[in-house]
């Protein structure tokens, strides 16, 4: 940071102030900000040709100018704010002046926040969440799919190519969402990603500030969250601060020489060694191009080490969640941006909402490595965390490869992946507090990974809706979508969201019976876990897979659901004398959740093959 | 612990004094203990006929006896004593009395500790363990092949059968082993195994304090270790606390109720589920199959919640290592007795010994799982354990992984497991402790691992023997035995080490060129690790695997090792800008192992196909 201000005062000594073109603001971010905030502070980047040659002053109540600073580029200016706490909402004139003449005004609102703002409630254990590949889902406004200045236009038949699906799809749909038994939705990526192709994914963000105009706009995103809380669903963020897309405005006028990683070397490829962040043995060299190494030539790597950029991506953040009114954010690539930097981020957020939530992808099917970046984790080396979920590939790997396991000799058991991998969650702090997911938008079709067995589907996903953790499903699972490994097929659109299919996946038109049973299937077992508390809250007891068949129950208080899952090809009979430690020594009974039948849990229970039964206990 | 003196009070009352048959003593043991122990307590098993029906009596100086304990066999009688710190070493007499007369006369002898005893040095980093198989290695004395009285007589054709091998045969190769380089042996156990077949490996102990016959004597152990020691070697012994043979002489007269777990049932299988141990969710159930289960019929499970057996443990092991001048013990199935126990004898042992070592197995895969077991690991039950080292099977495991992964995309590196292994470090308290090797006595030889291709042989022998860690090395692998699953061939004989032999691993004499090779491979680096401080105890530094080769550097204060381990069909250079961080901005040069010949260090180095370079830097 030291290095950081004397370059800034150099910079301001150098600066040739070039009188004669007009200044503009072309940007001027956050566009606005709240009153009561816990944090008073805030940082404006105010971006246009040769702004720093002004001078700003405000004049508001509350509001205080502590500080301006410039940089290499004579186009930037940050200003440092204070909003004492009792400043009222209202709109102030930010004057920029040359010499004591003011050049240009720009208006800027201080909104009150929405009520309870600050208590929010994030997703939680009560929730599954739906993820969303918009451009796939449903393309609810046709006149938004080409949109001029944007070079990557409607293109359907290329599985990289935009599709036209947007918000106004979304919106259209969130009944059968609801329906199904979902609470909460998370949409890749929305911002604009003005690239020159393969746009359609979003992660490649232009503008950290504005929905990409062929998904929508902002006021319509902040219209989807509020007709999706309206009808009792949350809204979960896609944000990614690794990298931004190489057409990102600022990439034609970057503000200072290490607003990018590698930034002089205009291009350095990630070695994508995560396990840098923990090992102990790991070399300066392979972690600098860990953290500083670009994905892709079109991914510019962000420096969060630049106290600039660190602020620009925190306040991003936090004027979304006030803007739309979310509950969430998925933060991408969680291991790749400056690690104190994730740190301070999620702290702040977390410090300005506590019962916010936000979940964080770390790629690694080790829980060692999963773990190391959750909250109240204490680390070998020190590191602390303030991130509260994760997304657990480790039980995602482990869920598929038990599913696919064959029984091999009679020392294992084909669960034994599954049971062995939960039996780690002693090294997370929060394991209840995982994302868990069957599969994402960059892995094969979760039904593809158990290659199209429906018994395995079912019990796979019996599995993730009534384990510890929270659920998140991604869409046209619940129609057995398939696709292996390429990503263009894996995000392929949803049936009947466009004008014209013949397959209607909201309807059922067309779907095969197969389908229609998978989508039943999971409708009742996601509404049914709405009330589940058990599973929801519920203390987790496993026990040793046996001759083919898991058994373990949730328990909270009073409630008890115990679940079964058979993979022997036969109908099996399980004696329920192990489970005494749980079932008590008086006979129990329950309902079995996909039979609707009561059963007698006195002896034994028999399971029906290659299937799962879920026993709301009495 | 309260129940078991409950029951000890009850059994005190109900015993029926059989005042007929004349006592004898068939056990007291210890059988002689040493003065000048930092623990001044003392408890003596005695066991024979109607033994409790009398009345022990000791005088003698500075030791008293504190307490009498009877138990449900009249057979027996437990005698708590102390031995104040500045008592003499001689011999008393342990007077049995019925009423006023002596009945019985027990001459009990404390003896001077050897020089130093306290301040042994057990096994370290700068040894390398030979594990011997003590029946396969060398038949030293055809006398002791079949033993009166015990079943499991000699018959080398048979692969589960007793092949005569014996300390003797130790004995007479200690000059090969060292000759090798190896610092330090590792026999499996020695002391009796009376089972009626299958015996051979020494895992099913019927005696804790003598050594088979069929190997020899007790005082030929000591001999062993002696010569060893004379030699410059360290000797470890292998314990088992977890079960005993069933050819256990006090299997015919349990102590106590709880002597065994499962007593009463009188078997009940282990399950096995070593992650009972760290599991949240695991079941009591489970937990209790696991620590009480028995590993077969023949291998009764000891109970060590009883204070008695485990105070017989404890002491069992430090008589040992006075007795013997062991350097340190291999603890058998480190996870599958209570665990408790295990942290209380570890803590006992190492607070006897402070420079003393404990290699603990847990055949786990899982670094996780493994580190939970070591010293100063914060655990998140709250387990505190006092081991200092374990088997680093995580590790094995990646070393043979990396070595016969094929290079897949671009994206991955051959090296990657391997790599990413070391990387869980972060884990261990004290990773340099691990012992780590390519694999023993239980498990497919490392040979046949790498299906038999002897570059991948020499480049992860070359790994063993220069990471971090303590090396063992299993007997024959420097002459490349091979051998898959079969326990029995696994252990097959070594090569001259019996009258006869055509071939002859210590001559040379026999052996393919193959072989010849990998034993001067073997021996060329094994002791020129002898004085490589800085593969004792550098700090390492690893790269991230880069287009087929690893490199990795130890280093400490000046002295440093670079390895670089080839796995590319071709001949690679290696751009060595990569290691500026290490190397520094100096041109370097340094010594090659294998080759002999000064390399040049400053830009580029050429490494052979499919090799190991080890280079001593200037």
């Amino acid at each position: 940071m030291r290095r950081y201000l004397l370059f800034a005062i150099l910079a301001i000594c150098c600066l040739s102030l070039s009188a004669n073109a007009k200044p503009v603001i072309d940007h001027l971010e956050p566009m606005n900000w709240w009153v009561g905030m816990k944090n008073p502070n805030l940082q404006l980047m105010v971006h246009g040709k040769d702004i720093s040659s002004l001078t700003p002053e405000i004049n508001y109540e509350g509001v205080s100018l502590n500080r301006i600073t410039k940089v290499k580029s004579p186009n930037y200016l940050f200003l440092d704010l204070t909003i004492a706490p009792q400043t009222k909402a209202g709109t102030f004139t930010i004057k920029f002046k040359k010499g004591k003449k003011v050049v240009l005004s720009h208006q800027y609102a201080l909104l009150d926040r929405a009520e309870n703002s600050a208590n929010r409630q994030g997703f939680n254990n009560a929730d599954v969440i739906y993820l969303i590949t918009p451009d796939r889902f449903a393309n609810g406004n046709p006149d938004n799919d080409t949109v001029k200045g944007y070079k990557d236009g409607l293109d359907r038949a290329n599985t990289n190519g935009r599709h036209g699906g947007d918000i106004q799809g979304m919106m259209d749909h969130l009944d059968y969402i609801k329906d199904m038994g979902f609470t909460a939705i998370w949409p890749q990526p929305l911002v604009e990603n003005a690239q020159d192709q393969t746009s359609y994914h979003g992660y490649s963000i232009t503008d950290f500030y504005h929905i990409d105009p062929r998904f929508g706009s902002n006021e319509q995103y902040k219209a989807l969250s509020a007709e999706a809380h309206k009808k009792g669903m949350k809204l979960v963020m896609d944000m990614v601060f690794n990298h931004c897309g190489s057409g990102h405005w600022w990439m034609k006028d970057l503000p200072t020489n290490d607003w990018l990683n590698y930034q002089q070397e205009g291009f350095h490829r990630c070695n994508h060694m995560r396990t840098t962040s923990q090992d102990p043995h790991a070399s300066k060299f392979d972690r600098q191009e860990m953290v500083g190494g670009w994905f892709d030539t079109t991914m510019p790597d962000l420096n969060q080490k630049n106290p600039l950029m660190a602020r620009y991506l925190i306040q991003n953040s936090i004027w979304w969640i006030e803007y739309a009114n979310l509950s969430g954010i998925r933060m991408d690539t969680y291991p790749y941006p400056d690690s104190n930097f994730m740190a301070e981020w999620t702290k702040e957020v977390m410090n300005e909402y506590p019962h916010f939530n936000i979940v964080g992808e770390e790629w690694s099917v080790n829980p060692a490595i999963v773990s190391y970046w959750q909250k109240d984790k204490v680390n070998a080396n020190g590191y602390t965390s303030y991130l509260p979920s994760l997304m657990d590939f480790p039980m995602q790997d482990a869920v598929v490869r038990a599913l696919n396991e064959k029984q091999k000799d009679k020392w294992s058991d084909m669960w034994l992946p599954l049971y062995e991998m939960l039996s780690n969650d002693f090294l997370y702090p929060h394991p209840d507090q995982l994302t868990i997911f069957p599969d994402n938008h960059d892995m094969s079709r979760f039904f593809s990974q158990v290659h199209e067995d429906y018994n395995l589907f079912k019990l796979g996903i019996t599995y993730f809706l009534t384990t510890r953790g929270i659920p998140q499903i991604y869409y046209g699972t619940e129609i057995l979508k398939t696709a292996v490994d390429d990503h263009g097929k894996i995000r392929s659109d949803f049936p009947g969201g466009w004008a014209g299919d013949k397959i209607n996946g909201f309807t059922g038109e067309g779907l095969t019976a197969q389908q229609k049973d998978a989508q039943a299937f999971m409708k009742k077992i996601l509404n049914w876990r709405q009330s589940a508390e058990a599973v929801h809250h519920g203390k987790m007891i496993h026990f040793a897979p046996y001759q083919g068949v898991y058994v373990y129950f949730r328990m909270l208080n009073d409630k008890m659901v115990m679940v079964v899952l058979n993979k022997n090809a036969e109908q099996t009979e399980v004696d329920l004398s192990r489970f005494a430690e749980v079932l008590g020594g008086t006979p129990r009974s329950g309902k079995e959740l996909f039979s609707g039948q009561t059963v007698d849990l006195s002896q034994k229970l028999t399971v029906p093959a290659m299937a799962p039964m879920v026993i709301d206990i009495n």
